[in-house]
């Protein structure tokens, strides 16, 4: 049956990639050996490496401007300690959009003054803070780009002069930005680049260095740079099927290509949820996120019909997160255009059924 | 061509476990839908994670000792720090055998004392060093069971009343040992369990939580023992492979069973070694591991013969480390008897050449 799969992450990837994935598990590049077999140290793994450490710079328009991509393990939760290991001497300023920030902040804590510059938890993070004002005197200014759960992602990101840090974990490779006004991006591969096991941190190299406190090797951004993103032994399969995305998109037509879809998929399903009088959207208009709609019923009473109704579709992965109920769609993107009219196709038919 | 994989890590993978991982990259479990684009906390998941825990935990025979077993990111790199910052109060003992245990006093040193109560490093860590003492009042002891660069093994543990932590990377699974009498074990996957990418820790909870310094969310083990190993998205793929191969290990008959062929496998190539007048053993005879054989030719003019006799064979990943030159022959659970059978046939085609 086929399947559309709206989950949340870890989430869809392209068909090709999935298929070339599997193949390369019982022969990678013709070696008569496995992938997931043969040294990281060996020719060819080096080589996926590079391609991947390559392509992510080349889609970003970050190829000779001073960065350096890496991918690494632990997910956005290490990254939120790393960051601050790397780069906190006494204070930062962070924005807090929602959990993954609010964990971030967290863990920065431990390691100097967070000045938290704006919050939006008294509207259970619906909505993206605007008009605060960074201390110029802070390390560094963090946010996050994309909020996962409450369906909410920044559009205008503040000018200052001090290094800016992003989590862009849930929207990266999605959207067209200047990705060079950030100082340090990271992103945990399972949404737009790959399975989970493998974060993708790209990072300019002259903000490292200027912290007094020893950082431990392995959280040390400067070890994994030296080593080539191979100071220890990789995840090999991650950044394997990362690489296959990256490509993959490249070979659509990169970032501009793909925002055009994303839009379109978006467009499709908040258009629905705004006419459909049995769908309300829980984040503001304005800062809708163009990967993760999320939306509520206006009446609890149909849930069992749409919920029978999205499954014998074939969707999978609808259900909203706890802290904010309802549905979310996640539109990342490797999700066809088709899946989203799926989607509106089966709102409108609950529309018919409860009418 | 059949190949015969004696690659240091990563490292040969049963072949069933690779045909399985490679199925269920395409639909996994049936769900027409491929293993790395689904929920990690969706039922198949969350049971692949709790089952490979509790595989863990039986195979060592540790189930219901008050040990829980973790599958995390960051390799054994990231556990010198975490195994540290969890038990590191004042003082810790580290025996140094090679390359790893050196890393390991190095991270260890940025959180305490650390007393080095032994070091074969005068003979180029071609000895497991005896007769040491531990300190009692240190709050652990920590080795390295088997230098996988150098080819030694500890075969006799010290008794010791502190918690004793071990770094098994490169033999966990592979022999009968007395678990029970370790309070910290973990062990990177890319050797006898899966391919790289995730971490096995097993630790007995009653030593956590005696030390005073706070510790990051991401390194506190107690984090990931109260989230079953979810605090933040698993490596899915390389938590499956695991399953998978301690699936294989258990069917097979556990560890006594694979022991067995270990020791077989070790048998044919360190006799031949011993035999052969063109090699010679790099590890002290009663050190050597059952997991790597390292040896040198004894007349460096064989070389270009030896290498091409070997790839003629269909041998992969035979080169020693730099810090030892010559060869290594690394056999892990997965490598077959007749592959060592292979390598010796091909030390006495070059014996018969060179005669």
């Amino acid at each position: 049956m086929k399947k559309h799969n709206f989950s949340a992450g870890p989430c869809v990837l392209p068909q090709e990639v999935m298929k070339k994935a599997s193949e390369a598990i019982i022969n990678f590049n013709g070696l008569d050996l496995s992938l997931i077999e043969i040294s990281h140290r060996s020719k060819d793994v080096v080589e996926v490496m590079e391609t991947a450490r390559s392509l992510a710079l080349e889609l970003l328009g970050l190829e000779g401007k001073g960065y350096k991509a890496l991918f690494l393990q632990g997910g956005a939760s290490l990254e939120f300690l790393m960051a601050a290991y790397n780069l906190l001497e006494k204070k930062a300023a962070y924005l807090n959009t929602g959990t993954w920030s609010s964990k971030a902040i967290k863990e920065a804590k431990m390691l100097g003054e967070i000045v938290e510059v704006a919050s939006s938890k008294d509207a259970n993070f619906n909505y993206i803070p605007k008009g605060y004002s960074i201390p110029e005197d802070a390390d560094y200014f963090h946010c996050t780009s994309n909020n996962t759960i409450f369906g909410t992602q920044i559009k205008d990101f503040p000018k200052t002069n001090i290094p800016m840090v992003c989590d862009m974990s849930s929207d990266i490779f999605s959207r067209q930005l200047d990705f060079s006004n950030f100082d340090l991006i990271y992103a945990g591969a399972q949404k737009n680049m790959g399975p989970a096991g493998t974060t993708l941190v790209v990072v300019k190299e002259d903000i490292l260095g200027k912290v007094s406190r020893p950082i431990p090797s392995m959280l040390d951004y400067r070890t994994h740079i030296d080593k080539d993103s191979m100071f220890n032994t990789p995840p090999v399969f991650a950044i394997y099927v990362s690489m296959l995305t990256l490509q993959w998109l490249k070979d659509l037509g990169g970032i501009p290509a793909i925002e055009k879809i994303n839009e379109q998929k978006a467009s499709l399903v908040y258009t629905e949820v705004d006419r459909n009088p049995l769908f309300k959207g829980f984040a503001a208009v304005e800062d809708r996120s163009s990967m993760n709609a999320t939306f509520n019923l206006t009446d609890e009473s149909h849930k069992e019909t749409f919920d029978a109704l999205w499954k014998e579709a074939g969707i999978n992965g609808l259900n909203g997160h706890r802290s904010v109920g309802g549905y979310r769609a996640s539109m990342y993107n490797a999700l066809s255009v088709e899946s989203a009219q799926v989607l509106v196709d089966v709102m409108q038919e609950l529309e018919r059924k409860a009418g």
